[in-house]
């Protein structure tokens, strides 16, 4: 499986995806998943794919492709409309990549379907070019799309339940990317716990907003110190924040009732 | 949707289930999913069921159905097998719970299938029976099933994802019958709290071994004033323990790295 997410901030946006690829459980391999278009002082895309990475894969290879087709012929200049670190706007990125992944459903999607496997992909793409706001997309497999807003400011694709009420309860649009990135790390640490094809090393990805390059990007491998720091801060936390709970008094079983009486009864 | 969940420890069974059951958005309904059957003395066997509402209430009227048939005819006698109040072991209840799920299967499987609808049903099934230990079982819609252990002692149905990661933390064979309902709470509050088609009233049930008689049954509705307190005091724990690990000293970004000197860099 595969667990990426893009936290949209007031500050910039924040992206991370695991490297876990499996085709069932005796096949497991490291595969990046986040792929950069950066222009440096004019745009920063920054593109993470979950799903079939045969799809996925196929979709970043058209990508480049079609960026690195110089527009001199007809036939190129037609092409080049597709050239991402051309685009215009990121709704225009966006556009494109549908269109990478319209391209691999026409070439793939039959031959798929005979063989009784689904179109599976899914991409979120976020980023900033010129003078427009950074923006955060989630592209499905169609190859249409939805975009982040402040009421929603993120979007996870992959494994998603295990590790989104930590991101709904820490991060705001105004969350700094610090703050963004430790929440990050801890939804993913809660994601690997409990789903095996989730797993290390990590990309990480920071991106702050008119920067117009790649603020930070950094390989988080198994074992990073302080990966390992705060996910064992984070089960001693979350243990010590159940211990301070209030015991239910109810009386729970006969004896137990017995040997406590309950304070309070309903 | 639903969730429940149900907790094998030495000292009992923790048995916990909501109400909600949705047919689309707009159709929104509470259902009791928990049924018992007790006999003081002698038995206590507890039962909560997941998936299309219409199969696990017609296994349940089922059940019940076989129960009351008095084995007097020759017909009642081979049904009189099948009554689960009857039931010898655990084992042979939860064989009972699996022949009623191929009763409905025989009725309304294929015509379920002719309406596209999957034969979707999944039930969690504990008790005990005279000397016998207490058990606790997870039938599958096909009406066989697997049954809990020391390694894992618990099964979710429904809803599972965003419970678990606590119940993980928490519960072992010998965590007390209080701790695992104080446990089960933060759990259906996780659940709820990401996923809106599980919802208030909760049905609880705790047994306490060899008891033989339902220890405590409550029905907790919304707004209950305990459920109230430790989902606040969640909440304020799981923030404060996110405060409290380090922040990452990674240069996050440009302008943040100069503003704050990393203090250790890799």
């Amino acid at each position: 499986m595969t667990y990426a997410v893009g936290l949209l901030l007031d500050a910039g946006i924040v992206f991370a995806s695991d490297t876990r690829t499996n085709a069932g459980v005796d096949h497991v391999s490291t595969f990046k998943k986040m792929t950069v278009f950066e222009v440096p002082g004019e745009r920063v895309i920054v593109l993470m794919g979950s799903g079939n990475l045969a799809i996925t894969q196929s979709a970043v290879s058209q990508l480049h492709a079609w960026n690195q087709a110089a527009p001199k012929t007809a036939v190129a200049k037609s092409r080049a409309n597709r050239a991402i670190s051309r685009a215009g706007s990121m709704f225009e990125a966006a556009r494109i990549v549908g269109a990478a992944l319209r391209e691999v459903h026409a070439l793939d999607g039959e031959h798929l379907k005979a063989h009784g496997a689904d179109f599976n992909a899914m991409f979120i793409l976020g980023g900033q070019i010129g003078d427009e706001a950074p923006r955060l997309f989630q592209i499905y497999a169609a190859g249409n799309f939805i975009e982040a807003g402040k009421d929603t400011p993120y979007f996870q694709i992959g494994e998603t339940k295990y590790g989104k009420p930590i991101i709904d309860r820490i991060v705001r649009p105004d969350t700094s990317l610090t703050v963004a990135a430790k929440c990050t790390l801890i939804s993913f640490d809660s994601t690997m716990r409990s789903n095996v094809s989730v797993a290390m090393p990590l990309d990480v990805l920071i991106y702050e907003r008119d920067s117009l390059k790649v603020g930070h990007y950094r390989r988080i491998p198994r074992n990073d110190p302080y990966m390992t720091a705060i996910s064992e801060g984070w089960s001693k936390g979350i243990l010590a924040a159940f211990e301070a709970l209030p015991d239910p008094d109810w009386p729970v079983a006969p004896s137990e009732s017995a040997r406590k009486p309950a304070r309070r009864r309903r």
